[in-house]
């Protein structure tokens, strides 16, 4: 392994100027690299601590191939991204990571469940839908689930189908069937891999979300089932990154069924809301994780240093404009409450400004602080309807 | 308590932009505060994360003026600045913590030393020496410490004499004399402390100096003395800032006498090098506590999740030109090696490059392990002599 680095040690091109980009900056300055983030927004949350931005869109190839000269390696912060372009780069010699071939398997939530199925990772029974009629969906069974094969996130591109009436809020897009889970939890693990194939997961954690609402609400780490639960959650997770050859961190979503059978829901070929709590609760965190991944660097320990619950903080409903944070010092009044918020100088409904991760040796203790920080803190706007 | 913060929460006016800055940028973005920068050079370690940096030095009247006026708040990370400016800055209204008149007291070694006497804080015993001479100096008696009452750091500014014959090596500046400490340990604690007279201490750290040398060689927390001891040192260092009024966070070097006796070596007004291991190892890390001292926030937890050691990475004898990191690969294969570089673009001997921070349930464990550590990373430069 190569361990002589001129400084910097390597100048990152990170795709996304969001918050999961803004933790991985500062993760990259820590380990002596240098970055450059491709947004279209100046200013972007990442773009506010790289020092360097190139304003541009993620499916724009020239600005792609802007920032692959400019830096040593490529990376991205979110999946949306013109692959056919990142391809030509890696061809050409770019190093990209995770590689822009799995990133177009993953992206196409068709091709990433054919993938699943190919290599016997347990996952719910799907069909593919290129054209949803009311008669096919009704072959497949209720109640299921339609996802779009491509652009969803956060609960948009899924549609879900109790019973055929349902039908009326189909999505009109290529899509895929699933049989609808009837879960009683749902986990998630974080996967590290690197180029030598070391692999390592972090403790299972349990993703509460509301009612009707696939905005993840709550986290708990560790997850509130048993050893065994938890080890195989982690197993099945690094199984299925493993067969993916990723290099990079992996989030790997899956539903524990209520006779506790493992089903892999969905895989993030990135950094993850559902390790935002790693920062503090980890030795190692999901950013700093992914760069020694993707550096070819040794992956760091993920063994937890306290229980932590996480929540979001999300722009307040009819929220527009400059935000207006209210609750913040009784939110910091609480022991063990640690605040990140995004620099986003808009909020809008239900965006994402901010989380809060809760330490606390007692993991109730934790998810009731959190709860009350939810209470506590609110985001609102200065533009008023 | 004002509970309603508009976007951004803070325009933080930081003075110096050194490491320190750098990771306090870092945690007021985490706030949702911005910051401006003021150092003499271009592309400062804290500048970088920053985004915003004045060019200009910490004696410049004009630059000092520049920064309050496009901040809400000013701070420092350094001690070495003009404080008449500062002073008459805060006379018109600008808001300053730590106080500039706080500051100018604790800049000036005689006037600290003074402080603490005069509020029977247990020091060494000292006498003032604006002009020193052999006889002053014999009559005081030997072995003693020459300290220059401005200016000093890192040992700089400092001369231990044994005996008269050392004499030959004092500082020809105005200065004070105090009685040389036999110490079996030097101990810190770190104090944070608010508007509203919140006080709260961090664990009590260990801090190994090589023979000879002045810069932090080894941090150990806990340190390994009895818990009496321990919390004897927490209580004098929160007494200590009590004293002081400060808001803000600072670092109250001690001594352990042989016979178990709690002195006060010096107090530093702003985050210091043996607070590092915050960042990892305690719930709320002295940059963000500092943040939340001076905005008027309630104070962070301090509870310590794991015993940590930390060492400071130098630049190697003879180092020149760009930083070249040797052993970074091997030393982050061990576990719980937290690295942190501080993005200086040139290195010099001796200069603090950065630092690791080790993570261990066995503190003698994360002891060796960051003796390792600093046997395997060397910092050198690509310019040859």
């Amino acid at each position: 392994m190569k361990d002589s680095f001129p400084f910097p040690v390597a100048r990152i091109g990170l795709i996304g100027g969001g918050q999961l980009g803004r933790m991985m900056v500062k993760a990259a300055k820590r380990l002596g690299c240098t970055c450059v983030v491709l947004d279209p927004y100046p200013g972007s949350p990442a773009g506010q601590v790289a020092g360097h931005q190139i304003i541009g869109g993620y499916h724009d190839p020239a600005k792609l191939r802007e920032l692959a000269e400019s830096c040593d390696v490529v990376t991205f912060e979110l999946e949306n991204i013109d692959t056919e372009t990142l391809i030509q780069l890696e061809r050409e010699g770019h190093r990209i990571n995770p590689a822009p071939a799995l990133l177009s398997v993953l992206q196409d939530k068709l091709l990433q469940k054919q993938f699943l199925a190919h290599n016997d990772i347990p996952t719910a029974e799907f069909v593919e839908m290129p054209e949803p009629e009311l008669q096919a969906f009704e072959s497949f069974g209720f109640p299921l689930v339609q996802k779009a094969r491509r652009g969803g996130y956060d609960g948009r591109g899924v549609s879900v189908m109790p019973v055929a009436e349902d039908f009326d809020n189909h999505l009109p897009v290529a899509s895929l069937v699933e049989r609808f889970v009837d879960a009683k939890k749902e986990l998630a693990v974080m996967v590290a891999r690197n180029q030598e194939g070391e692999c390592i997961a972090y403790p299972t954690v349990e993703m509460c979300f509301r009612p009707g609402e696939n905005v993840l609400d709550l986290l708990l780490c560790p997850a509130a089932v048993s050893a065994e639960t938890a080890a195989a959650a982690e197993a099945l997770a690094t199984r299925t990154i493993d067969a993916l050859q990723g290099v990079g961190v992996f989030g790997v979503e899956m539903f524990l069924t209520r006779n506790d059978q493992l089903l892999v829901n969905e895989i993030a070929p990135r950094t993850h809301n559902s390790g935002h709590h790693t920062i503090e609760a980890c030795i190692t965190d999901q950013f700093e994780q992914h760069l020694r991944a993707i550096l070819g660097l040794p992956l760091g320990a993920t063994d937890l240093l306290s229980p932590a619950a996480m929540i979001n903080l999300l722009g307040d409903t009819g929220a527009r404009g400059r935000p207006v944070i209210e609750g913040m010092a009784a939110a910091l009044s609480i022991k063990g409450v640690c605040l990140h918020l995004y620099g986003k100088a808009d909020v809008t409904p239900y965006r994402k400004m901010g989380h809060v991760t809760v330490l606390d040796p007692d993991l109730d203790e934790a998810r009731s602080k959190a709860e009350h920080v939810r209470e506590l803190i609110k985001i609102s706007g200065e533009q008023h309807p």
